[in-house]
């Protein structure tokens, strides 16, 4: 590794709170819980494909983090390590200065130590892996849903793609809306609290990255069943809400990604609880459809399916 | 992720067989044994920096898991489980299909189990997050060295960098030799099972991944010792050992990075222990110096001090 990348190290080394041993050695030294099992999720963010090179150092530090605290919301895991691998083109103070702040807000907004990683030079790519802890068998699959399972999102859907339709010049939006969508898109706040509440709760629980329909769909391949969705009850910003029939309006709700929301499902009994949880966490849980037997995920709109692969939905051809 | 990269998964989605949960949903689930810590580790590989863009993919694949077991072993943790992110300019079958055979050779040759990961667009870079365990208390770390402690090396020094420079033009080896570091190179062999046995005879380890005197160095600086090394003690191949004083070869066995292979420390009492375990485990152990308060590392060749900046060894420059 080339000296210059040891200023990287400056940005990044700090005390890790709940490790045995930190970062420094050839290996980060942790305990886990008893009782405990360990959740593992990696994800990697490339600039050109998951942000713009031109996109504000501070969003992408957060953001690279918070979608691997998504993950362990979505199996109903308290996150509690990280480690990041960083490749940049050359080292620049200013944007790693951001970049770390970015990374470290997120880290101290869920408690996180960063425990490990590595710098080298090369093509913009962030790396984080995330480890976590949920109770022996409590964490929430994707394979456990129930048919007649009410499902449930969290939050508003469609935000964030509607901040990058604006950025592409694809879809216009006012002052407002660019403000909350542009934030939606870029620190995007992981469902972690609701995840760790829904562990006796849910059936099954994704996040949603990808999109309602494609990561629904992977929860109801993993459990072989299908659902019927209402478009009109997919809780979105209040300019979608008013313009539903519009075809980027659709897309941004039902194929846009970068949510960051959770989709679970859960028996209708539970519907009060959820309610009740909702007001306790001060995060919108809405009821969107039920899942069936019938194999096949349909959204309906004033009484008519919509054209799915239209909005470029294609049916459970992801398999991870 | 564009469907396309669905075909990477192909090649990397198998049954994890130490894991409660693999591959396929948020994030994997493990139970660490009990009475154990878990050692953590990330290593980044990019093209152009650390591998050559047309080095053989099976290469490739086998040293990117490879140098993580290193990490592990260097801690005296038995490497269990795994994590591969890669970025892809473009999906081309057979570079997959043998990246993953040499990936998945690594991982079956130390009982390794791929539990997640991410694939997605990009500038190719490997990043590999291992986990390992190791019973509590009983990790080698940099900073426990003691003064008088013997110095040890496994292996032999120097062949990686030599095959390096041999590809580079910088220095001819003839054909045997060439095998030999070219092997070393490419296909490094971490010292797994070497780790786990010193768990209770080194002082302080580290895996010789940039070079001798650099990675000796982060043991000095953490235990806040000196050393005094020989370089005829210093285990290399045949051709190095006939021409010690050239400037090449004292680069390649001080300076050489790539070699994978152990430097620890041990009260002296250990040597007929270390030299037995060398007889048992099939590996060469060399004791090439003495740690000592001096605060400095010195090398010394027929009874003169190397000019080891003159090699490019930045004293202690390097933090992490």
């Amino acid at each position: 590794m080339p000296t210059e990348f040891n200023l990287i190290d400056h940005y990044f080394t700090r005390p890790a709170a709940n490790a045995d041993l930190g970062i420094g050695d050839d290996a980060a030294l942790i305990q886990v819980s008893q009782g405990h099992q360990l959740a593992v999720s990696s994800d990697m963010s490339v600039v050109g494909t998951h942000f713009f090179a031109e996109a504000a150092p501070y969003d992408i530090g957060w953001k690279s983090l918070a979608v691997n605290v998504s993950d362990m919301a979505a199996m109903g895991a308290t996150p509690k390590w990280v480690t990041l691998s960083i490749a940049l083109p050359k080292t620049n103070p200013e944007w790693l200065a951001a970049f770390s702040d970015g990374f470290f807000a997120c880290a101290d907004a869920f408690n996180i130590s960063l425990i490990g990683g590595d710098t080298t030079k090369g093509s913009l790519n962030i790396s984080v892996s995330i480890l976590g802890e949920v109770p022996i068998g409590k964490a929430i699959t994707r394979s456990n849903a129930q048919a007649g399972d009410d499902i449930w999102v969290s939050g508003q859907l469609g935000s964030a793609a509607l901040g990058l339709m604006h950025l592409q010049g694809k879809h216009q939006l006012n002052t407002d809306d660019q403000d909350v969508c542009l934030n939606a898109l870029n620190q995007p706040q992981p469902r972690a609290a609701l995840g760790i509440a829904l562990r006796d709760i849910a059936h099954s629980c994704i996040d949603i990255s990808d999109g309602l329909m494609a990561d629904l769909g992977h929860i109801l391949k993993a459990s072989g069943l299908g659902a019927a969705i209402t478009l009109a009850q997919c809780p979105c910003l209040a300019l979608a809400k008013t313009q539903l029939s519009n075809q980027h309006i659709q897309q941004a709700i039902l194929a846009g990604g970068d949510d960051y929301e959770l989709c679970f499902t859960a028996p209708p009994q539970q519907k009060t609880g959820i309610l009740a949880l909702a007001k306790k966490l001060g995060i919108p849980l809405t009821c969107i459809g039920t899942t069936n037997t019938t194999g096949t995920l349909s959204v309906t709109h004033q009484g008519n399916a919509i054209n799915l692969s239209q909005l470029g939905y294609d049916h459970f051809a992801k398999t991870t």
